[in-house]
């Protein structure tokens, strides 16, 4: 097949540090080309990938700057230039496969071309507060879309067209399992965020009296992100107690986790999917977090982790987190999450899609 | 013809008290339907017009909020909604009608569609470290571009393919010519913003001893409108010397211009047209303006106003202000800036268009 993947600008591909919809773009372009595909990537022209890439920008976008600003998430043009490429070129493709947050601006050009698009939807559902997005939601919602998650695509406030629900998938040899660990701490990575409950993780280690170590990235174009880290969770450090590391590239991350006893991850919000949890499983560290979002189709409870309701529950589940077995939790990952299994799932779906247009 | 005509929807049409770009397709629109031809208009739902009107949006958005908030200025899902439902009964008009700012966002719809569409800008063009809009500008430079006045089109940096240039018209039956002046007062009406002149025009007063009077509207969604004016202009209100009286509708306007003895235009950048200037001179008051921008184009000097360099001149001009003969004011506005000229122009460039597109 003649596939064309549109990531997001943001991040090149693939992320140097962290990125879930770029990590994933990247995985899946990699896994169709050496499955034989003629794989078109558009997305950063400092990306580094196996299919042919295509850039209307030389650098990756979030630490470019526009008048000396950061550029702002709802910034258009860029990710429209991005789009207009591919779609210009829709007659060159069987497929188009977009990537999209809650902006979806690659609708507007869906039903101007022939070729069959589908869109997977990284974000959480907007509500209908968003006007202008919910207009466009409901304008385009007879479009191909594709949900990360079961709980995500139920959670979905208007009847779009779902044509299935694929899970992010991560490419197993590159996180590395360690049976038997060597240090005693916890560990928590991710965005640095209110909602991904960083201010929670370290509440519960002091509780549970164990080590934590942070990692993760503080978005400087979001103050909301920068406010948090300064205000809530700098204070906290403290020496062989609470650390933060700062951004990690992927073998600082498979260090940091596949030696933690645990992953945190008290979410404060319905997160779509979560693929810090399932690459902490592949290092074979179980993963202890609240029940919300994709969290119960991630965690197998009592298996790979534990799933609680609060923060209580999570006391208990630190002291007893050695009866999950840490091949266990690599088990779930290989047999669920994988590169390989997404892009079969993916394949699935452009093959119908496809058939559907000839007919 | 068909026409399809695309307005901003910051405005319902005719903009009550403000409103450049809403105005000129206001009039535009008005004056082709007289002249018989099939014209819809894509605007704001609370629009007042004579011909076919489709809105993607109930209400104008200057005063619309999401979450609480005003919208700001970098929105593209409104827009893009406007547009995409022209864009998308593409088939149904002979030619399409863009009336864009320094976005032109329907630049990523034109090359998918069959129907000649013509873009008038009604900005300034973008500097070179707008980094974004400078790509999509560069990228759509082949697409049909009008400017609003030979210096506008002349300031654009990139070359793009402009069709021609079509200064904004007014409908002069609806501003009232006044030969003898009742008040002894200067005049100043705009947008409230740094770049306008407001404070100038105030220090030009002093200088002169004579009374101004200030009406316009002060941008709530734009921190340098709301700034400027209670720092800068606020302070400076005296009664029977400073006087401001807000936003003005059409009779209101008509009042204010058609007695003031001169209308002070000391703007401080380089702007495309200037509306006010000719409805100014419509209701018989010269204009005393800085030769910046199409100021030259739109001003006689010495028989319609006067044109300057700094604000030493102004105060001579103010002096010998009797010498214009109001009449002159006037029928400068008639014979070159009425709407019956814009329609004629763009109708030429209508038929071109077409007529290209069948060769």
């Amino acid at each position: 097949m003649k596939i064309a993947q549109i990531a997001p600008l943001w991040l090149s591909l693939p992320p140097k540090t962290f990125g879930g919809t770029e990590l994933v773009v990247y995985n899946l372009s990699e896994e169709l080309v050496k499955r034989g595909h003629q794989v078109t990537v558009f997305a950063s022209g400092d990306s580094k990938v196996s299919a042919k890439l295509i850039s209307v920008w030389s650098r990756h976008l979030i630490k470019e700057k526009i008048n000396g600003k950061v550029i702002p998430w709802n910034n258009a043009h860029f990710p429209l230039l991005n789009i207009y490429e591919a779609f210009s070129r829709a007659d060159e493709f069987d497929i188009i496969h977009v990537h999209e947050n809650s902006s979806i601006l690659s609708g507007f050009f869906i039903d101007l071309i022939k070729t069959p698009v589908v869109t997977t939807l990284h974000d959480p559902f907007i509500k209908q507060e968003n006007k202008d997005k919910w207009a466009t939601f409901n304008k385009f919602k007879k479009h191909n879309y594709v949900s990360i998650s079961n709980t995500h695509q139920k959670s979905a406030r208007l009847k779009l067209n779902f044509v299935g629900n694929v899970y992010n998938g991560i490419d197993l040899e590159k996180y590395k399992f360690q049976e038997k660990i060597k240090k005693d701490y916890l560990v928590w990575l991710g965005r640095i965020y209110p909602n991904k409950g960083v201010a929670e993780a370290i509440k519960i280690a002091k509780k549970t009296n164990k080590k934590i170590i942070l990692a993760g990235n503080i978005a400087k174009n979001s103050p909301a992100s920068y406010n948090y880290f300064e205000q809530k969770i700098k204070p906290q450090f403290k020496k062989g107690k609470v650390e933060y590391v700062g951004e990690v590239n992927l073998s600082q991350k498979n260090k940091l986790l596949k030696n933690a006893f645990a992953f945190l991850n008290p979410i404060q919000w319905e997160e779509p999917f979560g693929m810090v949890m399932i690459e902490a499983m592949a290092c074979g560290t179980p993963v202890i977090a609240f029940k919300r979002g994709a969290v119960s189709e991630i965690i197998k409870h009592d298996k790979t982790g534990f799933i609680v309701k609060n923060e209580k529950e999570i006391a208990g589940a630190v002291k007893k987190i050695d009866k999950i077995k840490r091949q266990d939790c690599r088990k779930h990952v290989e047999e669920n999450f994988s590169t390989e299994k997404m892009v079969m799932e993916y394949e699935k779906i452009y093959k119908k899609l496809i058939k559907k247009k000839k007919l």
